[in-house]
């Protein structure tokens, strides 16, 4: 057992008891701007994370979409209300939730928090594509059906 | 008159006859993302700095505001609707024109367009509040009469 | 006990049993460019991530030592070897040792690797000096130590 | 002719009397960070930004050089020294000066100034590799060409 072989452990994230997902988010320099806070853009960073994060977990990654469908999620639209700022060395969570399953689109909710508190909230609305025609496509079924037992978690909660 | 001192022109945004302000953005690798386009969250640092550029150019620059007014603008929320995707070495620009003026913020629609498409569309609300205390403030009268003179400029086209 | 009281653990570093200390980094569409690739800058983020985990693991947090002492650290120098690139969705972590300690600046090596194979390798400088007045001044005598002890560390294994 | 088909002038770079290109930069808070200065890594877009656009100045632009000669130039190397940091609102200029043409690879020097003031200086190596294989190969003679004519401009002055 050499240097380097190690497990590594990245950040993922989880299913809160509440019902949504949930990726914990450490600020670093990188993300703040001269204003002293997170640069506003970067919660759309942090978002995406989420997102990536969610997919792997509910077992339809991107990559995997990708091969099996050659379909990919693109964001259609995200609108972001910024409530107050988050700062440096804070420790944040992107809560996600499913909102609502449509054809060929996917509509989440992702809330970064620090502790109890909503900082940023984005409705985001991601679309499936054909990842050759580029063109809108149905959302394969094994992946609508990983969001809808998604959704359904959070309805039960 | 050594190396150096020769006058440097950055670049800025000027206005367009059709009554909107507009920035010129070139997409570098840094803007891109492994899917071939530039990233979702890279359009907002485009309109940032578009909306810097247009609040130097009406006179009322981020700097100039705060020293004279304690005033800084923060935006409340980014509606952000993902038409097509730009892509590298694209040569861009920001459109922004002002839609609404109330007391304590401005609402600002920008487009980020390649020729005469538009590619991303975002709905800006940028709203005045104290440096000091942080709080929502009225936006100081010189500050307004800017914007009233920019959002008369689109009417007039 | 409310939503969202749930404990958060973000990503943090440790210490490899070969002596060094490291922080995991997954790869997200953020980081990467139109060449499909990690883009050259950003490993720079993640070393500075990795410095500011380092730092708190070891006792002196930023923020600890800006309020204990005024002192803050800078980059100086930054020497980046870019030997294989980093993929989209790869696990990458942050090897960082100590490789000198002296009055006002500390060297260290970040490596980051993708298994046991080191993709950039970084020798950063970074210098200690007043909050306050800007100027160079000698590193604390608490924190020489936390990173001898760090040093140390390294050199028994 | 409609809106929208004004000419659109993005930021260029020149060559300056003294014999190096220039590409002006100005700082926006997404470059910033907490600290009030410009993240570190940032330096590394400013200069990639300029040598896009001095390749694309002397003839030889990322995509030309893919599509003639399926080469890509990647950097090898990075090695960059802070001096002073830059602040938000900063007029930069980025100034590229060409060190060395081996067969593979070319030396730069790469100086981010603020008037007559080195910030930073980055010494970067770029490799050509085969856009196919991704192994090294010889820099196409054409884009020699180019650097050696833009090289003797400097040592002209």
């Amino acid at each position: 057992m050499g240097k380097g072989v190690n497990k590594i452990d990245t950040q993922t994230g989880s299913f809160s008891s509440a019902g949504f997902h949930i990726l914990p988010v450490r600020v670093y320099y990188e993300e703040t701007d001269a204003a002293g806070i997170v640069y506003y853009a970067n919660y759309l960073r942090f978002a995406e994370r989420a997102r990536t994060e969610l997919l792997r977990e509910i077992g339809v990654a991107h990559e995997s979409i990708k091969k099996n469908w050659s379909v990919e999620f693109v964001v259609r639209s995200c609108n972001a209300n910024y409530i107050a700022p988050a700062f440096l060395d804070d420790v944040l969570e992107v809560r996600t939730t499913c909102t609502k399953i449509k054809g060929a689109s996917i509509a989440l909710r992702q809330a970064v928090a620090r502790n109890c508190e909503e900082l940023v909230v984005m409705d985001v609305i991601i679309a499936s594509r054909s990842h050759i025609s580029g063109r809108a496509v149905r959302i394969p079924n094994e992946v609508r059906v990983a969001f809808q037992q998604f959704a359904e978690l959070e309805n039960e909660v």
